[in-house]
């Protein structure tokens, strides 16, 4: 049973919307990511997921709104609700979302991560 | 879809030992916590349980070992592994665990909360 530093995980992640694993809870996995830029609309017909910034803020877009997300706070994103992240400038994230998530939902294509390396 | 802030949940906990959730992910909660003193020994039989600390420290104890952590420590906590979480002084977490999961496991007692209010 080792402790996992959110911190030290953060500096091996190198590349945005490249996620890394530090956990497995039951099957859900607790992931960290760095974004800068502009995602895919997408969405997860299945999957519930929940977002935290650890640092920096980011911008969640809905089809009807946008939420300004700043360090401590949290959103989670029912299944089947189209977003998109934008982060103006690099923020550090955690997500909790089933295993079978994948990042790039239903929308597919060059940004998508078949496979999550834990970290 | 709302943004939720950690720090502003956590002043709506006053008490130790009293979960408030925060969101459902799927079939698992999202949970904050204040703990200071010592719990008791107990384990799930079925369910792993993530544990962040957000502010202070806590020491999670093993029958084997003793793992001291602080702010931007996390650790998960697998089915069936005895624990029994120690915080000298007064700590705030961050849990994710399923929504079945008991605060007190197979261990019972005064101190379980049957219901976990959203806060």
């Amino acid at each position: 049973m080792n402790k996992i530093n959110l911190y030290e995980k953060l500096q091996k992640i190198d590349a945005f919307w490249s996620p890394g694993a530090i956990g497995i809870v039951n099957d859900h996995l607790v992931k960290l990511a760095k974004l800068q830029g502009e995602f895919v609309w997408h969405q997860h017909e299945h999957e519930d997921e929940f977002f935290m910034v650890l640092e920096g803020a980011f911008d969640m877009h809905f089809r009807d709104a946008i939420v300004h997300l700043e360090e401590g706070d949290c959103i989670v994103v029912p299944k089947g609700v189209e977003h998109k992240p934008v982060a103006q400038e690099a923020v550090s994230i955690l997500l909790f979302e089933p295993i079978s998530t994948l990042n790039t939902g239903d929308a597919g294509g060059p940004l998508t991560k078949q496979e999550i390396p834990f970290i």
